[in-house]
């Protein structure tokens, strides 16, 4: 159930970030995140927190309800 | 910024529990959390992860969407 919910959430993340056709590199850059982390959380591997999710919402330019519409 | 998401998110777990009209400790045995950790959560004392944010979604029976709708 939480793997599940991990891999849901990064999912999303990657097809948001593949819609905007930016790397992981660049995408980590505008979170001020670091590039294995964004790699770590696209394949459901980390228990995100919520200031990090701010993080990817805002350097995806959506509100944190259009974030979660997407998983 | 984060601590303003964290009492953002707080605020609307707690509006979205009285309106159910439950407890603190009633509403923490549904979400199979601590009562002291649901309190720190509503004070946006908590840097709360995504597994949890789940268990509180779905404590409320709503949509991870519709949680942070609230917000």
């Amino acid at each position: 159930m939480d793997d599940q919910i991990r891999l849901r959430f990064g999912n999303a993340v990657r097809k948001l970030r593949m819609q905007k056709n930016i790397s992981q590199e660049d995408f980590a850059y505008l979170c001020g995140l670091h590039r294995t982390y964004i790699s770590d959380i696209e394949l459901g591997k980390r228990n995100i927190s919520l200031d990090n999710i701010e993080k990817i919402a805002e350097a995806f330019n959506i509100s944190l309800a259009d974030l979660f519409k997407e998983i």
